[in-house]
């Protein structure tokens, strides 16, 4: 199963915020449509928020009527400034725009010209997408041992990309390799991503998945329940990992307990050539924290914070898996100091 | 308004797992319909469980029709046991049963004596608990300063008590004084007694709360919003601080960041006599992790654990705040060893 399809003219993607209820495919046949997709959470993970954006320019320009160069580009780039407006903290969304940008300019083709190369250039970080969580997947298993329990946060799965997943890569592997292990998934509030998702793909393949609320993580570390811990990433900058909020929490609640906490992500989520302090944390609206679905669950006219990330220092990680290989911190200390 | 009262023959109490949306009082006229409120959680916190646990005791007497010293025993001694057996780790529910059967024991007098000695003592723990509530909130007041913000987590508040509360207790204390502060509360999954309790109250009394989920907490440490981290306890032990799961997720946040993490709770709740490995922690049904109210969150058949308390021990403690004033860990280090 792909979590999102090119059909000629149209993109099919599973709407996440209904599952594990229901499973909804839905149509999108512009680019206006992805972005809100995006926007409203029915696409989600970075690394598939940043396929979609690639489809959504595809979409843009399999429809486009425009006669010359110059005005297809023009419509290009009105697509590309939609898609960014979308969500601002995952860099995967821009990176897969930029370098269709980048390659569309560099041709010198007409229009027919670059409308198949912007459609092939997206089904490209499609397949691309695949194998280098196939590869994360690889390297992330030699850090899994026989009989691990795996803390996971979030989403970081098949349904955060566009097969495989990144930190559920990992457990994927090492599962398909006969490594017999547990996962424990945070629900991960507000918007569940880990009791809806994680709990039901990892239930799909017959991994063993227990699910724990967000504020339980402290105690089944203290219990001695976790060996390790593997999250996903939104950002990684040279100081740190953006990623879902509360994942801070765990990473300094594994360091207090000595527990290895590792994060999955492909090259794609790196930006090397900033610091935390250059990440805009998206602050989504009260409601995802004031009701569960249609329930309010706290008083009207409460006062809410609701960060969708947060930051987690570089010191609090202990490898950072991509499709290169295992990074340690030094590591990426190295490659940010050779940048 | 007191969170529970004595009628005459009957005890009523506020509703607490309708609130916020409703404000519905119960009447319940056998110790049977207490234990039933405990163990639903329509009554809950622990100096509050302690509280209605006497005034079980007291309806059993009301309505015994015993005719001899020893049937009468008999009846309050098994209702002791159907209280003992509601919940297992907040001690005060102990201790208030214990302070009565105590009392009963060592009269001499004949059936109607002891029905009015048990149902004064009953109403004198309630009086107590108000004035108990008081001093903590004076004592906890003095480590608040002018434009704190205090992290809370759970209700520690009025509704945990007959009034007042304990760590919201301190808060109000302050902000009666004039100090211009703020509280943070955390939601508290499963059954989001941050959300729906904490907020409810703090509002009512026009304290400025805002709400956050259970894994924002290291974010905004790390952002510098939080002084302070004010907290109750379900029990005391000489180790560790016992209270609803994700204190402990906290104690370690503020410990990593340097803020000062304090426990208000009445001696009622300290049990120095015993250690953490002495404590059972309560596990609860998976449904209040799988639902939110009637709404499912996660697929079905999913394992889930589900325990109610965690373990904060001692070293993450700045100091605990009772009724005699602010004893430092270094003085419950000192207490625990006069035992």
């Amino acid at each position: 199963m792909r979590t999102i399809e090119w059909r000629d003219g149209s993109v099919i993607t599973l709407d996440q915020t209904l599952l594990p209820e229901e499973e909804v495919w839905i149509e999108m046949r512009s680019c206006l449509e992805v972005a809100e997709a995006i926007r409203e959470m029915r696409i989600r993970g970075a690394p598939l928020i940043g396929v979609a954006a690639a489809y959504g320019l595809a979409l843009t320009a399999y429809h486009s009527r425009a006669k010359n160069r110059d005005d297809f580009l023009g419509e290009i780039e009105q697509s590309a400034n939609l898609l960014k407006g979308t969500r601002p903290t995952a860099v995967n969304l821009f990176w897969a725009i930029e370098r269709i940008i980048k390659k569309v300019r560099s041709s010198e083709g007409d229009v027919e010209t670059l409308k198949k190369l912007i459609i092939e250039e997206a089904k490209r970080i499609a397949e691309e997408d695949i194998a280098v969580n196939r590869k994360i997947g690889e390297y992330g298993s030699k850090l899994i041992s026989e009989g691990d329990t795996i803390l996971t946060h979030c989403n970081a799965g098949r349904l955060a990309t566009v097969d495989y997943g990144t930190a559920l890569a990992a457990v994927r592997v090492a599962w398909e390799e006969g490594k017999r292990i547990k996962v424990i998934a945070t629900e991960t509030r507000p918007l569940l991503q880990g009791a809806r998702l994680t709990v039901y793909e990892l239930m799909r393949d017959g991994i063993p998945v227990t699910l724990i609320t967000d504020n339980m993580v402290g105690y089944i570390m203290l219990k001695g329940l976790v060996d390790k811990v593997f999250v996903g990433a939104d950002r990684i900058v040279r100081d740190a990992v953006i990623n879902k909020i509360g994942t801070y929490n765990i990473a300094v609640l594994a360091h207090e307990h000595n527990i290895p906490f590792y994060v999955a992500a492909p090259l794609s989520t790196f930006n090397l050539n900033a610091t935390s302090k250059d990440v805009i944390i998206e602050e989504r609206k009260p409601e995802e924290v004031t009701h569960i679905r249609s329930i309010r669950i706290a008083p009207h006219g409460v006062s809410v914070l609701n960060p969708a990330f947060d930051i987690t220092p570089i010191k609090y990680v202990n490898a950072i898996i991509c499709e290169m290989g295992i990074l340690s911190r030094d590591d990426l200390q190295k490659i940010t100091k050779e940048k």
